[in-house]
């Protein structure tokens, strides 16, 4: 029997994330309105939200917990393309009509998210002018986005591109100290080589690297930057 | 002195363009706003419309002509992203606060860019939920693209990165034949290279070996594609 535990947001206007949400941060009927279009889905860690390729039923929020974007070539190689934390819109293309998911989403811890119906957001957008900018202006800033994750792959080399991760991992996940920042991920290798668009060997190879040159230090799945500097300059930003 | 040529798209109004351009795709008083709102730029061939990192101006339209869009690493490197054509928006990014160019945009052929001033725009989209839509829309499909063409860098060899351009080039730049495509950009062996992410000596190489093939021919800096089935298969689409 499935084991159920209560909803981890409960409702919407009470969610303290909601007004760092574009798509949520809305108020008065609007609300009213959004909180009936929605479905609210909990996961277990590791389970599968969406199949890249599969037609998209709706627009995706993360509430609680975090997940990974991947996509997968026709040979079957796997890269993860992005890991995001609460308060994500998942996918932020699909807005289109008949949009296709373009990439498999798995949960990495229990998590929560928020299905909407694209048709009736969208009459919600018609009504509210300003919702509308905010989010031209978010999809906006995604493009450029993408751009730069382009760039980890065009014009960077194997160690440049982990060192890059392991920063960025840092930035958006990481357990600051006063001199080292735990990456609050617990990330396997396969993992780490996919979201770096390496191999598993050259992964391992280079975080064993890093350990001996004093950058970070590995305990078990835990990454620890001790030296972000270095980091920074190991991966020209 | 310099050479002063007429308009090539004199008005808006007139422009056999505008119903395919999501952002011009206006009428009534609306289009009256946004005829006052830009200002029409006219570039001779190898010119530069703007500079990557440089703050955006305006929105881009290009009018009529043909751009290339290129993006620099810190060691010179350089990649072209994409290259555009008449009725394209040329950064879809920029509705964004201080929003800075992620390219540089150089014109290969005589061509007319539109820069329309952001702020009055987003007064247009505010008055016009329709318009809001379609251009959360085209966004939303942007992010998608980026996504394929991340694919390109990450899963696939040179060869077949090489003859996906070409096929690409073939959809949006040929001039079809009942047996061949003649690829209608006439393009330097350097620029190959840096759309398709490869070195210019692979660049020749590979174009030499798909000759020998029978797959295309080339004359100059004109490609002549002769087998698009071949192509596709190489490219693994």
């Amino acid at each position: 029997m499935v084991k159920r535990k209560p909803c981890l947001v409960e409702n919407c206007s009470t969610c303290g994330l909601r007004a760092k949400v574009v798509l949520c941060d809305i108020a008065g009927s609007d609300l009213a309105e959004f909180e009936k279009i929605k479905r609210t889905l909990e996961y277990a860690p590791h389970q599968t939200v969406f199949y890249e390729g599969h037609l998209c039923l709706g627009l995706y929020v993360l509430c609680s917990g975090k997940v990974k974007l991947t996509r997968s070539s026709t040979r079957g190689q796997r890269q993860i393309v992005r890991i995001l934390g609460p308060g994500e819109l998942i996918e932020k293309h699909v807005f289109g009509e008949r949009a296709l998911h373009e990439v498999t989403c798995e949960t990495l811890e229990p998590s929560q998210v928020c299905v909407i119906d694209k048709e009736r957001y969208l009459a919600v957008i018609r009504g509210n002018p300003q919702l509308a900018i905010k989010l031209i202006q978010l999809l906006s800033n995604e493009v450029g986005v993408n751009m730069d994750h382009l760039d980890q792959f065009t014009f960077k080399t194997a160690r440049e591109r982990l060192a890059g991760l392991l920063l960025e991992l840092g930035d958006r996940f990481g357990k600051k100290h006063d001199d080292h920042v735990r990456v609050g991920l617990t990330l396997k290798r396969e993992e780490v080589a996919e979201m770096a668009g390496i191999t598993v060997e050259t992964a391992i190879r280079l975080l064993g690297v890093f350990r001996d040159e004093g950058v970070l230090t590995l305990d078990g799945r835990t990454i620890t930057l001790l030296n972000s500097d270095r980091l920074s300059r190991i991966a020209q930003r």
